[in-house]
């Protein structure tokens, strides 16, 4: 389950590009600067879109790399535009398409250690579903909240994104 | 794959009875009645903080029923009280529950078809990653933006429930 699944969270990070184009067409229409929704919250304590993003595509490497076998690549957080934002968001899912299914045998048997783990570690299957999978979607889906609470025209099918429907 | 994954969707759902003590803790700290929770939105033409909780539990019931091959059991929308969204949730993880991994045999090849689908169907493993792990976890984070957003003291990791950590 670990390819499916992680190339699912590939997808989640694919329909953000187009929610960032959504969000300059709507700074356009009402004369803003775009950078304004890039660092808006839904809480002062909470944290800002880009920072939803980096996050979203870190659990995504992180999986990518960590289930099979390698070190994640370095992305430093340094993003302040449109452009670097799909640029990272790029980045990410050009390396977690790198690794073949293949790559995941063993998976299970891996175990990941997390900068917020206080020292503990966690093995694949509860590290894929427990932490890759909510992690993913609860920052994609921040991301989601804060352009749609600012006015964004984004619904619920540019969450879903390509749904693999079949004729009866 | 099956069983996992709809087993960590009901997590989710446990999880959201946590953040309903703490929105409970909230309005009766700030003096005013919880209801004003259960019907606020993120944006005007966005769905309340009660049919976030519905859809969750009606994506979760659905995979667990559709899945093993039964029709899921009809639960009306007509919550109201924090009483009455508490008692969806629980009658869903019940269902869910009763649902042991041996049913999931088969799952992939069942296909599946949705409301909204437009009268075609949807194969088990694209039905399981693209439809429900994708809007369990929407609907879940846009409630618990909803309290986020209006204060209440709910935090990531009480969105991410028990994690497994083990000893190195």
């Amino acid at each position: 389950m670990y390819y499916p699944i992680i190339r699912q969270c590939v997808e989640a990070l694919k329909n953000l590009e187009t929610w960032l184009d959504r969000a300059e067409q709507h700074a356009a229409a009402k004369g803003f600067d775009v950078g304004v929704l890039l660092t808006s919250r839904l809480a002062p304590d909470m944290k800002d879109f880009i920072y939803q993003i980096q996050s979203a595509c870190d659990y995504t490497k992180g999986a990518a790399a960590w289930l099979s076998g390698q070190k994640p690549p370095r992305h430093e957080d340094s993003e302040q535009t449109i452009g670097e934002v799909r640029a990272r968001i790029r980045k990410t899912v050009d390396f977690a398409e790198s690794v073949k299914e293949a790559q995941y045998a063993g998976a299970s048997e891996r175990r990941v250690s997390l900068s917020w783990g206080h020292g503990k570690m966690i093995g694949g299957e509860d590290y894929l579903l427990q932490v890759v999978v909510q992690d993913v979607y609860f920052h994609v889906s921040m991301a989601y909240a804060i352009l749609r609470h600012n006015g964004v025209d984004v619904g619920k099918m540019d969450f879903l994104g390509p749904i693999n429907f079949v004729d009866p």
